[in-house]
């Protein structure tokens, strides 16, 4: 099908492209037109294309068209945690409040609580996520039945799942479809022994594939790495051969010098968490030094039991706020820096290169903005509006894949996701009943 | 008229009182019950009234009924410069970016854009405000005809006004209707001489009124007062008789162990603005420190050019996430403390004790809050809910003395202000384009 959003505002992302007023044009999943609408006699006769005949055509009022946000870290079904247990030190939080209840959770479980946690992307303008969590069948299920795009990744530890399992899931979650795929990970270095962190290294070198794990999240777990082996999990990583092919990092709050060189030389990524780092009193991470340094940052939300919601538009706040914190520095870390951390950034850690922007042949992962609610008024400058002064009460559209999975189009916020909403909080209500009695 | 909330949980932030099912009914601009609808024969005798003929019955149909956000601090009009110049060193700002426009503003003007403010305070469900700006009559005007609570205060110092205006609106702006009010204060020590703060410390005097300023916001602040004086900001105010009817400081950042033992004994509050304080790189404010003290802490989102948004969601969240990181204490200021700041708290500070929560006689500012959003999934604790995953976008209603200001409830943003968004968003643009040319 073809949709035609006209009477536009754009941002692209592709580049330093100012916004402009245009129109863009979708095909089935992708992108087939972006621009202002003049010149279209060249744009015919360079694709070959005749006049297309339209299955839908939204009249954008002048609200924005942008890429939708990549969240890269999340463990979506911890929604069944919420609010049940906050403001306790990180142990005990972790000992007593998730464990003991994690190790009760089915695949169907994930699978349901992953829903909450997908309607509540889609209302933020959230089009990708990157998940660890424990059943990644179920959970890829759920992605491809609401339409949400994912990378999955492993979260192999000394408690739970293997290497072999990883293997398994490389063949079984990759190249079935196109909006989930799976990549090779494991939880930390804490919980990991050497003997089972060399076999990750081994996988990630058979499928030539980046390795992605929690790093460097507390200090106690950094110098805990430091006395267990004299390096930082980083350089450990790095000495294992598992960054030959690249990779991200969760978190990385507690990075030294020689880190960041690492880091820098192996194309490591940051995928920054500032919501769930400050609730959980973990620190703050140098995301100015990872700018100068020339190091990729993207943005991550964690997961809903330890932020606890699930909203870019609160973690772009604090990725700048917290920086400049930090520094001393009220310039550091600008609006533009972090919007491309949300947009373009975050699609390629996620290595989904093709959602990065708005651009012809590029995924159709899209959102609208409401540019006349009162947070976005005046008009000087959309991007350090979205960033500093955005909600995702300003959200008025998700598209994932070239389908509109959310929209507030006539007033009411409309769901499209194969499941009527109540239903899915009803059925969530008696999971929790199940496993909390 | 009469205004029957009914089938709404009720959280009425008095005392410890729990979340309940129950009713709310207001008669003009007082809430004249709050219960769970049982043992009405009671209530009707006891009152000695007879059945209630109701002007509206609204069927909240399981959604939260809660009293308004208070927020504390803020130059609302300032929305004429948001996103015009972030991202730049305080000092830098503030001379090159605001002040040379602010000096352009006419109180029309003023009145324009303080209601781009109010139409986002009652979107994201701010009752009542603070505020200081440059044109208190225009302002007190735009509140009366928009239906905003507000408590406004002086802004002298060195440059613009004057003790004798001070005194001249105390006269002019009390007394004259139920939703504005103004109060003792000026800017802040390091723009006032100390011949100006005598003068402000005997106003006080003359009207028994506690005094609001910016207070310590700054570390070079701070030192320069005790370059200048041999004290800081908090002692020195202290020792001119500025805080013998109390008061409260604004950002209050920078103090020490004998301000903190001045502000107990003087019942001085703090109003903490911590998206402003990062945003500006300016600190983080002690509030463990004071909650320890027993020193009240209210919330304010400062102005919309230095946050850039008016949303007590963000400032609450950052509340307890940066005493999180300062503290190094995950456990530091939970929810139910920042919920009474935002709420109860604020309402003291302003000196408005009737709005501070939900009960017979107290005033009806009151506001709906949408369970069903993912965001509010699933219910552990409505608390802990609202502070770590709440967001404006579940707020579905507004009222203010009585008066629905805002509402969803049909889908569509209703406002209740006396003139069309859209209008004021023109005639705003007017504006901005005679200032900046």
């Amino acid at each position: 099908m073809n949709i035609r959003f006209y009477n536009a505002k754009i941002l692209t992302m592709n580049g330093d492209m100012p916004v402009f007023d245009g129109e863009l044009w979708t095909e089935d999943s992708r992108i087939i037109y972006v621009g202002d609408g003049s010149n279209l006699d060249e744009y015919y006769k360079r694709t070959g294309r005749s006049a297309i005949i339209w299955g839908r055509e939204i009249d954008c009022k002048g609200n924005l068209i942008m890429p939708g946000f990549k969240n890269c870290h999340t463990h979506s079904a911890m929604t069944f945690l919420r609010s049940h247990a906050d403001d306790l030190p990180l142990q005990d939080w972790l000992n007593n409040q998730v464990f003991p209840y994690e190790a009760k959770l089915s695949p169907q479980d994930i699978f349901e609580f992953t829903r909450i946690a997908i309607l509540e992307y889609l209302t933020g303008g959230i089009t990708e996520i990157m998940e660890m969590y424990l059943t990644p069948g179920s959970i890829a299920k759920c992605c491809q039945e609401m339409g949400m795009r994912v990378t999955q990744v492993g979260g192999v530890n000394n408690f739970s799942q293997s290497p072999e399992l990883i293997d398994k899931r490389m063949e079984e979650l990759n190249g079935k479809n196109d909006l989930t795929s799976f990549r090779v990970g494991f939880h930390a270095e804490y919980t990991c022994s050497l003997e089972l962190l060399k076999k990750i290294a081994d996988l990630s070198h058979k499928y030539k594939s980046p390795v992605f794990t929690h790093i460097q999240e507390t200090k106690s777990e950094t110098d805990g790495c430091i006395e267990r082996y004299g390096k930082t999990p980083v350089a450990l990583f790095n000495d294992l051969g598992m960054f030959d092919y690249g990779g991200a990092g969760y978190h990385l709050v507690w990075t030294n010098d020689e880190d960041r060189l690492i880091m820098k030389e192996k194309h490591v990524s940051v995928v920054t968490n500032p919501g769930s780092n400050s609730k959980l009193a973990s620190g703050i991470a140098p995301i100015s030094e990872y700018l100068n340094d020339g190091i990729p940052v993207a943005i991550g939300t964690d997961g809903p039991a330890s932020n606890n919601c699930l909203d870019m538009f609160r973690e772009m706040f604090l990725v700048t706020a917290l920086a400049k914190l930090k520094t001393n520095d009220a310039s550091a870390v600008p609006a533009t820096e972090v919007l491309k951390m949300a947009t373009y950034n975050g699609a390629h850690v996620m290595c989904t290169p093709d959602a990065d922007c708005l651009a012809e042949g590029k995924l159709a992962d899209i959102i609208m903005m409401d540019m006349n609610q009162p947070n976005m008024q005046p008009v000087w400058n959309i991007e350090n509006n979205i960033v500093y002064s955005g909600s995702k009460s300003d959200i008025m559209m998700t598209m994932i894949a070239g389908v509109i999975r959310y929209d507030t189009f006539d007033g009411f916020q409309r769901f499209n996701v194969g499941k009527e909403v109540p239903d899915i909080y009803r059925d969530c209500e008696v999971i929790k009943k199940r496993i909390f009695g």
